[in-house]
């Protein structure tokens, strides 16, 4: 079920990794009204391209659970998951996503690859998407403005 | 520069995915001639869907060469890579992908998502496929036979 608080929460962890110098990306997997898994963006710190902010919820929830499939969980994440992201969230089976900010540029969800489109993704996972737009993407825009100065 | 020894270490890993009940799947990283990452699928016994034969052996390339990008990189692989896998090997800039076997039903490079075709791939890998194939495909073949006895 939907709560403004989950996003809220990924808000805040894409706070902290704008304050770290990270692309500001934060999630959360909720299951049963419980967080079971919560980072952000973590690629310039670990020097790793692929520890994008959603794979690293996904892994915490994965672990918490014991399962392979996480299908009861919902992912909450304050930009639009990337093509890797969003196959991963259909391999973990996770039940629905929502998404903050539109990411026309990196976006495999509603943009470019279109992952939940393709004849290769064989789990879909419903999509609410513009939660808390304007924050998450405003956020977006100053870290981005804040590097080209 | 291609050599058929690394397809050939990426088909024992598969292999030893078979032996421990994976589908089998494995991969190599090569960096000047050497080999920087090898792995096989270990969804099962991790109980993580994320854990493909590419994720892993990329995240041990990452590791040894601790650096975001690993230009300079080949992947050898037997099984097309799945969306999730081809848009982690183009974040992490690989240079060139060598495939074994199609996958027609999964994959995300030559089928369905085609990651490298869309407008949110920014980088692309040179792509060289049906690298021993007819082992590599007869390996999954024999591997879902099995399953359905």
């Amino acid at each position: 079920m939907f709560s403004n608080q989950y996003m809220q929460q990924a808000y805040a962890l894409a706070c902290k990794a704008n304050d770290s110098g990270e692309v500001p990306v934060g999630a959360v997997v909720v299951y049963k009204e419980k967080i079971i898994g919560a980072a952000y963006n973590q690629v310039e710190v670990a020097k790793n391209p692929l520890a994008h902010a959603e794979i690293l919820a996904l892994e915490q929830a994965l672990a918490f659970t014991c399962t392979k499939y996480i299908e009861q969980c919902e992912l909450y994440v304050t930009l639009e998951p990337c093509p890797m992201c969003a196959h991963a969230i259909s391999l973990a089976k996770i039940k629905r996503i929502y998404f903050g900010a539109y990411d026309e540029k990196g976006g495999g969800v509603v943009h470019g690859a279109k992952i939940y489109n393709s004849s290769s993704c064989h789990h879909h996972p419903e999509i609410i998407s513009g939660i808390m737009e304007d924050e998450c993407s405003r956020l977006l825009k100053n870290f981005f403005n804040n590097l080209r100065r």
